[in-house]
C-alpha cells in the first residue's frame, strides 16, 4: 500500500511520456471483434473491411507548448496541424481519408485567424483529397488548442508496423535529418544564418510534408519489413522500432543525411550537425527497414519512383541497444535521447 | 474589400460557435467516397462498408472551461469525457467500437489524478464494451485538456439523422429535463438542498449514461424519423432539428417531464424548473421524433422494452420557429436560448 500511495503521488515528470503510456496501457481492450493494432504504433489499425483495413491517429496541438503563434502564421499552423496526423497515416503505407477537427479557441480570437487556420488545412486536404467531417469548437480560457483526428485506409497485407523488423535489415530514411530542429533554433533566434540558408530550414519546421506517396508505395511493393515516421528524432523512434520488434540497431554517422543548409548552418554556428539528425526532432521522415534480400530492389525502386531520395543509414541488430559507428570506424552506444514531453 | 476586412477583425464571440461552424462549412469535402454525412450531425457516417456504416464523433474539454478539477473527481470527469462522446454515438442508433483519447496534462500533475481519469474512462469502455486503441498524451502549460474520439458502427438503413423530422411527427424524450443543469448549480453553491435531493441532481450532472441501450432499439425498430442528443439544452437541440429537417416545433410545457428532485429544488429555491428544462443544457438524453403512424409502436415498445421511460412533449411542425403552449392554453414562441461557448 505504501509503494502504491508513493506512486500515486509522483508526477508525470518522474516518468515521462511513455512511461506513462506504458502505466495505462493495460485493460485498454473490451472486445477483440475486428480489432488488429490497439495502442503502440503510429495508428491504430481495425479491420479488415472488404480486405481494407481501417487507420486511425489522433494529436493534440497546445499553444506555447507545441508551438508559439507569435512564430507561426495561422495558415502554416493548421496545416502543420494536418500534416503530422497524415505522416502517422504514411508511417503505416495508408492512405487518409477523412479528418476531424476539435478546437478549443480564446474568445478573444480574430475572426481571420481562425479563418487562417481553417484555409491552412483545408489547403493541406485538397492536396492530398482528404475530407474534413466534423470536430467541435469550444472555449479556452487563455491558449489555443488544437486536436486533429485522421482516419486512414490500407490494404489488410501491406500495412507497415514497427514490430516487423529483423537482425540483419537495413535501415533507410527518406530525407534529411535535423533541418526541422535547425529551424526551430532559428526561428527562436538562438541560431543565425542569411535568409537563403535559414528560410529553407525554418520551412522545414513549419511546413513538413507528409510522406503520404512514398509511404504508399513502399507498403505495395512489399519489400519493407517495419515502418514509423519521425516525430520525436531519429535514436527515439528508431527505438520505438526497436523496442517493439525485440532488436538493436546500428547506425553510420558518416551515412546520416545532412542537408547542405544544415552543415553551412553548424559551421557558422559552430556545432555538429549529427547532435540534431539524432535527436532533434519533428523530422517527418520515414524510417524503415527492409530485409536484406529486399534492399537493392528497394533502392531501385527510389531511383525510378517518386521523386525523393533514400538514404542507407545503418543495420537492425539482435543485440539490444543502439550504436552508432563514428568517421573514425569506432562503435559507441548512443545514449537514448530524443524529445519526451515529460521526461526530465 | 472593407466588409472582409471588418469581418477579419470579428472575434468569434461576435457570431457565435454556430455561426463560425457555418463559416467554415464550405470547401472541407474533397472526395464523396462512400461519404455519407461529414459536419452537421451528432457524427459523421462514411461508408457502407458489409453493409455497416462508421461514425466517428469527437469532444475536447477544456479545464476551467467545461470542468472545474476541485468539482468533480478525476474518475467521474474520465468516465464523462467519453459518456458524452457515446451519447453522439446512442444519438445515431449505433453502437460504439473504439476510443481514442489524446491529454494534455500539466507537468505537475499527480500521477494517482491521471491515472484515476484514466481508471473512469476505462470503466464506462467496460461496461459498454468498447476499446481504447491509442491517442496522445503531451505537456500542457497550465490546464488539463481531454479529447476523446469515438469510432463507431451501425446498421446502414438504420442511422437516424437530424434532418428526417416531418410536420406532425411526435416528439419524445427518453427521460427528465433540467437534472444536470440543477446538478451544476448545486455544485457551484448557487442553490441549496437537502442531501437525498442534492445528489441525484449533481450525480446526473456528473455521471450522465449515454442511451446506447435506448437508441439502438429506436434505430432498430425503424419507427423513429429523426434523432440527436440534448447535450446544449432542449430548445438549442431541437432547433439543430428543425433547421436540419426545414420545419418548426410546438412543445407542451405540462408535458415536460421535470423530475421529484428537481421539482422540490426548484420549490425550496423559488424558481420555476422550466427554464433548465429547456435549456439548462447537458441532460444526454435523446430527442426523437416518430411519424404519427408509428407513435403507438413506438410507445409500446418503451413499454416493454429497456426500463426507461419515453415522454411525448410536443410535435413538429410546418412553421419555423419554435412554440410552446403553456399551461393556460397560450401559445408563446421561444426565445432561442441554449449553451453556445461563444455567444454573447
Amino acid at each position: 500500500m505504501k509503494e502504491m500511495a508513493n506512486r500515486d503521488d509522483m508526477q508525470i515528470g518522474d516518468i515521462g511520456e511513455f512511461g506513462f503510456i506504458r502505466s495505462i496501457k493495460d485493460g485498454c481492450q473490451f472486445s477483440s471483434e475486428k480489432l488488429i493494432k490497439g495502442i503502440g504504433d503510429d495508428c491504430a489499425v481495425v479491420g479488415p473491411y472488404e480486405n481494407k483495413v481501417f487507420l486511425i491517429t489522433t494529436d493534440l496541438l497546445v499553444e506555447d507548448v507545441h508551438f508559439i503563434s507569435t512564430k507561426i502564421s495561422p495558415q502554416h499552423l493548421g496545416r502543420k496541424a494536418v500534416a503530422v496526423n497524415l505522416s502517422d497515416i504514411a508511417a503505416m503505407g495508408g492512405r487518409p481519408l477523412h479528418l476531424f477537427i476539435s478546437l478549443a479557441v480564446p474568445e478573444s480570437t480574430k475572426l481571420g485567424t481562425l479563418h487562417a487556420i481553417y484555409n491552412g488545412m483545408k489547403g493541406i486536404c485538397k492536396d492530398y483529397r482528404v475530407n474534413i467531417l466534423g470536430g467541435d469548437t469550444s472555449a479556452s480560457l487563455d491558449r489555443l488548442v488544437i486536436n486533429v483526428t485522421v482516419l486512414g485506409e490500407a490494404h489488410e497485407d501491406e500495412v507497415l508496423y514497427r514490430s516487423g523488423a529483423r537482425p540483419g535489415d537495413a535501415l533507410y530514411v527518406n530525407g534529411t535529418l535535423g533541418d526541422s530542429a535547425a529551424g526551430l533554433r532559428l526561428i527562436k533566434g538562438e541560431l543565425s544564418a542569411p535568409e537563403d540558408i535559414s528560410s529553407p530550414l525554418m520551412e522545414a519546421h513549419d511546413l513538413p510534408e507528409p510522406s503520404l506517396e512514398a509511404g504508399q508505395m513502399i507498403a505495395r511493393s512489399r519489400l519493407a519489413s517495419a515502418m514509423i515516421d519521425l516525430s520525436d528524432g531519429l535514436i527515439s523512434d528508431l527505438r520505438h522500432i526497436c523496442e517493439a520488434s525485440g532488436t538493436g540497431a546500428i547506425l553510420s554517422q558518416t551515412a546520416l543525411p545532412i542537408s547542405e543548409n544544415l552543415k553551412i548552418l553548424a559551421e557558422r554556428n559552430d556545432f555538429s550537425p549529427h547532435g540534431l539528425a539524432l535527436s532533434g526532432g519533428e523530422d517527418y521522415r520515414l524510417l524503415i527497414t527492409v530485409p536484406e534480400k529486399n534492399s537493392g530492389a528497394f533502392q531501385k525502386m527510389f531511383e525510378k519512383g517518386v521523386p525523393c531520395p533514400v538514404y542507407h543509414i545503418g543495420m537492425i541488430t539482435d543485440n539490444p541497444g543502439i550504436k552508432m559507428v563514428g568517421p573514425d570506424g569506432v562503435e559507441r552506444q548512443l545514449e537514448i535521447a530524443g524529445f519526451d514531453h515529460f521526461r526530465r
